[in-house]
């Protein structure tokens, strides 16, 4: 019974027979095919607004792509201090971006707020001896599995704009997110500010497809040179599209993520007070103590160890595929 | 009928029936799956000698990290003039070197000589003022569709490796060139002194799957850190690496570049005198003319002009999948 | 009464006059003149120790080409949260190392202690998907102006060895720690486990010179390649060399720095309990209150504020060329 | 008698003396001096148009931070094979871009000419695949000594401009080449198309002093921030600016120049047939053979062979400070 990572599940069936439908002939290569093509409409519809999105493979790729499209070498990233792209992409936004500086913020829960990074901005004149403030990285859900609320955003974006920075948002589980706030796509991204979207479908059921979606569309050009330049335009681009294209068909997505969130809520509850944050996705952070970790493993449960192993804490996270007897025995194991 | 480009073919059956074949379950991810970790031992075997194998997801990136693992930031990476890592990456491998200086040099047909590396090399004394030769870059099949023979790898890579400098070969079509000299795998590349390999599969049946392939070992570690700050670490890596697997298995690589090289030496022969350059895999230069070229589209023919248009030199490239009816009536369009 | 810098400073007559005293005649260019030559050797009986010494005309050329020889793309540099190549340098370290990742980490009186350092290294494990922990700067004089003492400096790098990380120290005012401690420079460099040194002079006397000091010469060759590149090769070099053979000679940085030391703590007696940190060097920091700082300005003190304006705290920086009677009023302005 | 470069003579007498005159009491730092207060007049008034002027202390700065104000690191420069830029400042371009290519053209006598400049860049279309050209660098005096005229450069500009590039010169040696044309500065540099200058004054009497011009004001702020960055804002920043103050105070510049131009010519008469360019500024390239070299050598004549020693080819290069009976003496032997 995996809960390591929604990494660590498979393709949905939707998105494994989209690569079979569009196996068929020749497709101009590198974006020029039919698919590829239609992905603008579809992020567009699904935003409500008039987007221009672009396929990469990885999550690492989309958010170190969209960062360097708005911040200069000698710009400034600012980001919670455990969100993932500070802890877990091996300082791609400092290699995408030619050097920025990654300036780390605290928050409760894996959010930053307002408040904070005002303060931060405003105790750091900026002068020609300082990098230059030029992004802030929201990632929702955050990387300790809560979200974000649309006037959270905005008042952040609020600051950030202030302070003539842009804002991205990693998406790795923006569908989580949705489903959770049952809201529109846009009240939690340009609505609430957001310039530029690491689109994640990898994590919730594809193979490998990552949209990066531009509100801002004269961000596209610069971008389109550094995705080349980076090894991220993929030339058989059909496949990578067709992933997107199915994944928003028929509300995978939703379907997917509702999936997700529901078991972990599940396992939520039987949690109870060993919940270190609020379940409000899919991931779940719990303080079991190193011997029931151990028990649980033992038990045949696998899933990562938050921190050194003797502190005891465990992350769960559960995939769009996690059979409901995982979960069963899991809140079982946990009540019991 | 599409000869636009290998990269507009489909993928073969083989290896989308691999990616659901893999498709069961959870699997560890980034690279810890079953799969990945069989790439080693796969391409151990073809190579017949014990490499180290990544796999990554496009061209783009295999030659670009790949070049950065053996150049310095003040490096200089000489490549023929018309190598797709000059012509066509965007600059890639100056991004992931940091700034590494291209030296381009020419060659007839395509591929570089020992003698005119040799010249340069010796003609251009280095100093702390000058950018350090760092690596040697070889295309084969090179960007005209010839083939290098062994003996003039191994005459190159003797060049290089007295000026202390490592081989990188850009195997985007290295299986059209192996089944071409019907030689083994060994043969043109670490027999021949290649060090690092970029080992194609997409353009020859996959998706989007290439392989990294280190005849040295010891530039793993820096690589495996490039890659995954460079976002070409793949979360769900078993559907990258299945197809690479697939394409191995039952000699896959070798029965779909037959099928392409011998459809073009069937063209090749019907456009006798109008050759550019050599046809020794799946690619061919014609110099037909703007009036030709233009019947020929009128005819249903898709290809590239490979140069200005009022030039008529066209470039005409057949995929695994190309229909022997197409090729037939490319074949009478060009007698008639 | 000019209290903004020891950079606001002019040059000692010594070493002006040295400038005078080489400019006869023709001279090798780029590092082969006389004086360039004599650099090693000078710097080696400095600091007893076979030294690699290199000139360069900035403190921030000086830090981030030591920490570039020392920091691949993908490591860590870390530092104080206050230290200049943190706040004062706009990301001169991220450049020179194609994006190194800065790790900030906070310690009482601008000095960072090993205990620190130590945990955040153990509480961090290193991955492929990490930056990964290349390099500690240590700041002497730190950027508030106190002394690491050699123990602490021995512990700190300690820990940095142990976790195969390299030891640069930013001596941008080693001369006034030297005098505070009145310990031989080796106790605070090479003996303490520093590996690399930014030697500065410019601060304590020179025009623009600074020298890069490296205690361990295997990294000597990719320095001066990254030293060319970066423009910090200075042509006519030996006006630079001069500057630091006139800042060595009978002991010049000593009576200077001692000079600027003794009138720092005339005013750090005057001072009292104002003091935010302990004075051993040429520095002061002073809470005073806004309308005593206003107060002093007007009475015809020029100094730095130290945050916010209505914070009222100060930092005073005592220069080598400092009049006593500069300091004779201050102190009594402070006393009054 | 030393023929080596200009950069191996020393500084005038002036200008130490503007050091001198400086050297008193406290000033701001980083610029906000009163002398760095005036390049921007000092500087419109040469080129009789309002610039932005900042001094760093190579001429490799200057021209590598004014080229990344003009390029983004996809971007290409194009410039004379032979051009400092590309042979002589190991890499600094692609270091300070972030990576851009460099695309080197042939020329004769060492100058581009605007129909090879154009037919290049129409026979390489632009696209997402490919380098974007961004800017063009010229070389005033070019590398082999001759000089742009007004209206070569103005046609080059044009080609660049229509292509969306920026012109880049590498003025360091300008004043050589104003004198040789006896015109205005302004039609050499502005008038002509020239975007951004590298304005030299360390070959022709600086100690290290060299003016990065920018007719453009819009590329300031990056320029500003990139400056800080590469720690080549300088600190004490009046000394170096003083010089360029003293370098064109009663067109000291101009008589400098002219002194080594004249002596250059006397020498390029006496050199008759074995001229290999035009010599047109203080730079003479000789076919003597490797006997007659070792004859001169012999004779007390320092110079650098240009190209391989059995080659016998010979640069010389005459300084302000070269003495009348240097002169004397070489013309003298190249008679015999």
């Amino acid at each position: 019974m995996i809960f390591y990572s929604d990494n660590a599940a498979p393709a949905s069936p939707e998105i494994l027979a989209a690569l079979t439908a569009v196996n068929q002939g020749h497709a101009r290569a590198y974006g020029a095919d039919e698919w590829t093509t239609r992905l603008d409409e579809a992020l567009s519809a699904f935003f409500d607004a008039p987007v221009r999105a672009f396929a990469v493979a990885t999550g690492t790729a989309a958010n170190s792509l969209g960062l360097a499209t708005v911040c200069p070498p000698y710009g400034a990233i600012y980001a919670h201090e455990d969100a993932h792209i500070v802890t877990d992409e091996a300082g791609a936004p400092e290699f995408f971006s030619a050097g920025a500086r990654m300036v780390t913020l605290p928050g409760e829960h894996g959010r930053l707020d307002a408040a904070t990074l005002a303060a931060v901005l405003e105790a750091n004149p900026v002068s020609v001896h300082t990098v230059q403030p030029a992004a802030l990285s929201l990632t929702q859900l955050s990387e300790l599995g809560t979200v974000y609320r649309p006037q959270q955003i905005r008042a952040l974006s609020d600051v950030a704009h202030r302070h003539q920075m842009r804002v991205h948002m990693d998406g790795a589980r923006l569908a989580n997110a949705i489903v959770h706030l049952d809201c529109h796509p846009a009240d939690i991204t340009w609505r609430a500010g957001v310039d530029v979207l690491s689109f994640g479908a990898t994590k919730n059921g594809a193979l490998a497809a990552e949209a990066l979606v531009f509100f801002d569309h004269a961000l596209v050009r610069d971008f389109e040179l550094r995705r080349k330049r980076a090894g991220h335009l993929i030339s058989k681009s059909r496949y990578v599209s067709a992933q997107l294209l199915a994944y928003l068909d028929h509300d995978l997505w939703r379907a997917n993520a509702r999936h997700a969130n529901r078991l972990a809520a599940r396992i939520a509850a039987a949690a109870k007070t060993r919940l270190l944050h609020p379940v409000e996705g899919n991931e779940l952070f719990l303080q079991l103590g190193a011997a029931e970790c151990a028990r649980l493993r033992a038990a045949g449960f696998a899933f990562y160890d938050w921190g050194p192993v003797q502190e005891g804490l465990a992350r769960f996270v559960v995939s769009w595929s996690q059979a409901e007897s995982d979960v069963d025995a899991l809140c079982a194991a946990l009540s019991g």
